[in-house]
């Protein structure tokens, strides 16, 4: 099984709100269309969800009930574009909001359900989750980012791999150039200079610290540029051109 | 609390795919917008479900996983356009789709989880809820309607009343008159008789058998014409225009 997370920032124009890259999106679903082994996709909420859980301040709390219900409803018109192109490609595939299997604790998931996971994987369908807002027990409620499901997913599913594409090569080195093959031993120093890019859920710091924790459980992980799509179907082929951490 | 259901017949045209009927939804979001008391919303899935279920003989247990993706996606095409209605008329809703809640065996419920409502309730956000495909132990896949999880939110949150808003003026006698006030006692001998609609979900034979049983547990049940929004208002305010049945 292979676990996959389409960066909300390939799909989506970051900068504009609810901004879709349909022809990157329907490449990346093409691509997963002609993947022979088990997958669970998950994608970013990009500016369908971060421009306005920035603005109303998600993460701090202070989000009321109708901004809540504003974004999970754009994030919700993102899904369903991401289902149209799957399906539309022939990947049988099932949306899963997190809302329903996730619960947080000051922003750090405290309970998990895998069980609508299971039903879908055994059933012959694709599981679909996606960044989204969800209950927290002390803020009331907080953003799940899709790489928070990467490692939730990885901890229940013990994929071979989870593959993150990203709109950038990969994970890069100090001088700039993209490290092709990475211990797990050496991603805290990387975490501490790639540090450029940041959005409400954390940007690579803590893409790298998820990853990680992911190697942790034994689990190799990989970044791989999404708008590059032969890279995506040779990546579910096992075939990594970006970065790929080891255990 | 109020559990409502609309049903598929009143917010689409149950004959053609996928038409959806805008002005009646809009309508009954408008007056949802108006009540005071918490409520938890059901839709049916109209002709964004019911048509290709039929064709795809999913309650035979015979869906392919490829058809069972193609009608989730309609559903949820079908609930984006309630969420929308709703959230534009300023009812923080979030939408809580069965396939994450409910497990059927042989097309009933053996499993249901309460809490993504209850997360939702507490928050202040009022859960939608849809008739959808979910996973089936004996038959892989089944349809689980919208009557189905009235009756189980009915159950697991004792509402004052279950409204259910449908295409006609209430359950009809057997000479063709609305009936206004019935007791559970005399559902039965009406089911009878008032079997003129069916769809794949049972019509509503079905329907007053899942009321007998919300009155059974000493809630009461209307149903009220969705399609006259004054009733509508009414009903969300204890003042039913249409068919009340006592337990």
């Amino acid at each position: 099984m292979i676990v996959m997370k389409i960066g909300g920032s390939v799909i989506t124009d970051k900068k504009r709100l609810k901004a879709l890259r349909l022809h990157a999106l329907n490449a990346i679903a093409e691509s997963i269309s002609k993947c022979e082994e088990e997958i669970i996709i998950i994608h970013g909420a990009g500016s369908f969800g971060h421009i306005l859980a920035d603005k109303y301040r998600v993460t701090s709390g202070s989000a009321l009930p109708s901004q809540i219900s504003e974004i999970h409803r754009d994030v919700r018109e993102l899904n369903l574009a991401v289902m149209n192109a799957l399906i539309s490609k022939g990947v049988h595939s099932i949306s899963i909001p997190p809302w329903d299997v996730v619960v947080m604790s000051m922003g750090s998931i405290s309970s998990f359900s895998p069980r609508p996971f299971k039903h879908a994987i055994e059933r012959g369908l694709t599981p679909v989750t996606f960044g989204d807002v969800v209950p927290d027990t002390i803020r009331v409620f907080s953003i799940c980012s899709g790489d928070d499901l990467a490692l939730m997913l990885a901890k229940e599913f013990a994929p071979n791999i989870v593959v993150f594409l990203s709109d950038v090569d990969g994970v890069l080195s100090a001088n700039g150039s993209v490290l092709r093959r990475v211990r797990v031993g050496e991603l805290e120093e990387i975490a501490s200079v790639a540090d450029g890019r940041a959005d409400v859920t954390g940007g690579m710091k803590r893409k790298v610290e998820i990853m990680g924790k992911i190697c942790g459980l034994g689990i190799p992980c990989a970044v791989v540029n999404g708008l590059a799509s032969d890279r995506v179907e040779r990546a579910l082929r096992g075939d990594i051109e970006g970065t790929l951490i080891l255990p």
